[in-house]
């Protein structure tokens, strides 16, 4: 593994689309007991189901703990590869590598700096080290070269790419005070078109109401096809999701793409009923630094729009809600030559992401058109 | 990664030669004070050498525990493949899988149980079981199913294969208390043959003097070729080597391999001067339980026998003594198509072995006869 101080861009890479051609997809298994309840067990049943759905349409690879490799290996399918890695928690979205590819069939991965999602400022836990330096030792097991990016703080889950020049994200989480104060928006623009290969970023105002993660993109709004969204909705103007969502609309129907093209807007309701956590799951949380990390009656960000697409499948996030089919139904239209898997994803949403978070695509080297 | 509890032989699986063709090598990054002076600082930089050597033929992939990842980074080139994983020592000979080759092109693992060299009865530390889970984690990483053959103590470095149906192994290792006393030499021979895919083993009396593993066979003799070997030697009889390997010598020359050859022995010299550990030497190593854990003084089991067989080259220690040159030459005649690298082996023969224990080949899917 190459560390290399250039830019993607220069060098001829770009960041697929995330419903382009994958090599295969990673995850982390789930351990702290501040994140996770029950000491993480009610959460690796629901990251085995994923795992189980992932890997049967592309190669996946877990991260584990060591101490918890024993019982992960017993857990999860054989087909599944299991490779010790130290982290702090299980977003592999945000932690892993963001994989570039050339036109000539190689990938690099972008190893952004972590900071737990707002560092000393308004991050979620302490220390993030092993976090941070978990992208890198991805590239290496991966045998990739790997941009040096650690000194932009960016997260997986705050971007989204078209693969065809156009990167989404919001201004909430861009902009916060924890991530780059010392940039402008514009310097932040830059330094994305050149990590991601991209000429145009779209910055939504904001993500989902109560999203720890100063509202990633990723449980807003996705590319479905180039020039395609789906964009979390409500028509409750009583929500306090409804300002946010209609901000985003709004902006979204003023922006032209990089290629030109208005952004067609396809509407995924919230969860009718808002996911709220009930005491019971709290009591199951350890403390933080003494404190509790969850309060009872806590809104979640619930949002359908946390969907992964893996090369024969979306797994979509389920509430147990009377909007979980239609969330499915509206997304199989999106999504036409794939087979669209139900999750049941409370636990994961109480852990504080949901299934885009904890997923991290690694694309073929070969680009392919498979989704036209 | 599939667990099999059937027979590799039965499976038409069989251990290729040393001195077949590789697909790559595992070595692992030394550690712990109590094997390894001054921190293991010393070693690293004999392993770093090795690990270029090796490098530079074949796919290297060198595992390392989690805290020590950054400095193994950092100290090894860029083509050298790093991953975490958590083990007790660095012995990847002893316990890194036994891979065995299926004429269809397939690789498998096999997991050996492990206990330090004699487990409580004679073992060299205690507790082991990090070790001991490391070949099935191996298999996981290069995605090779398993053998298990857990209830089975035995260390690679205790075997070498011909790859023609032959294994050579010692008795003062294989039949010592600390290892399966439960089972007769028949037994064990039928266990051999079954996981290594072969129908003759050739039991070596002894090994090396003062050898702490009970006398592994990499020490003391090894296959350049089919029906033919290296046999560690002494003309001195006064050094306490000598009647290990005029026994050794005495057995093998009475002996037909599984195709019916006899064996061709080239002796290869021990160092003229004994290896012996300085007091300086002892002072940086970590006590362990309380104890030091060497003396003064005492002889190290130094032998040219412990070369490593890449693709392209073969790996000599060296002992800054007047033998070195000669083994070298020795072996430059036994492997006329690869080039002989000479390595300073000191402080590797200090942590108790040599440059064959701490490397485990991997062979290629495809069986070559290039050595031929």
């Amino acid at each position: 593994m190459k560390i290399l101080h250039t830019s993607p861009r220069t060098d001829g890479f770009a960041m697929p689309a995330e419903f382009d051609r994958h090599q295969g997809c990673l995850m982390i298994w789930p351990v702290r007991g501040d994140s996770w309840r029950l000491g993480g067990w009610p959460a690796r049943k629901a990251f085995c189901e994923i795992a189980a759905a992932i890997a049967a349409s592309e190669a996946l690879t877990v991260l584990v703990a060591p101490s918890q490799y024993e019982t992960a290996r017993a857990m999860l399918s054989p087909e599944i590869r299991l490779v010790e890695m130290t982290t702090d928690d299980s977003w592999a979205r945000d932690i892993c590598p963001t994989f570039v590819r050339h036109d000539k069939g190689i990938i690099r991965g972008i190893d952004w700096g972590f900071n737990a999602w707002g560092g000393l400022t308004d991050g979620l836990y302490f220390p993030w080290d092993d976090d941070n330096h978990a992208a890198r030792k991805v590239c290496d097991l991966f045998r990739t070269d790997c941009y040096d990016y650690r000194n932009f703080i960016l997260e997986g889950g705050s971007i989204h790419s078209d693969g065809e020049g156009t990167i989404l994200t919001t201004e909430s989480c861009l902009l916060s005070a924890g991530r780059n104060p010392h940039l402008t928006q514009a310097e932040i623009e830059d330094k994305l078109c050149q990590a991601l290969g991209a000429e145009k970023v779209l910055w939504l105002p904001r993500g989902i109401w109560g999203d720890e993660t100063n509202e990633h993109v990723d449980n807003i709004c996705a590319f479905t096809a180039p020039g395609q969204v789906v964009l979390a909705w409500t028509d409750n103007t009583d929500d306090p999701q409804y300002p946010l969502s209609a901000a985003c609309e709004a902006y979204l129907s003023r922006q032209k793409d990089a290629r030109g093209r208005s952004i067609r807007i396809t509407h995924l309701p919230i969860p009718q009923n808002p996911v709220c956590i009930t005491e019971e799951e709290c009591q199951g949380l350890d403390l933080w630094d003494g404190e509790p990390t969850r309060t009872p009656g806590e809104r979640m960000a619930a949002s359908y729009v946390n969907f992964y697409i893996a090369n024969d499948a979306v797994l979509v996030p389920q509430f147990d809600d009377p909007m979980d089919k239609l969330a499915c139904d509206i997304l199989s239209a999106q999504f036409p030559h794939r087979k669209i898997v139900p999750v049941a994803a409370r636990e994961i949403l109480l852990g504080g992401g949901n299934i885009h978070c904890i997923t991290q695509q690694i694309p073929s080297t070969e680009r392919s058109s498979f989704y036209a």
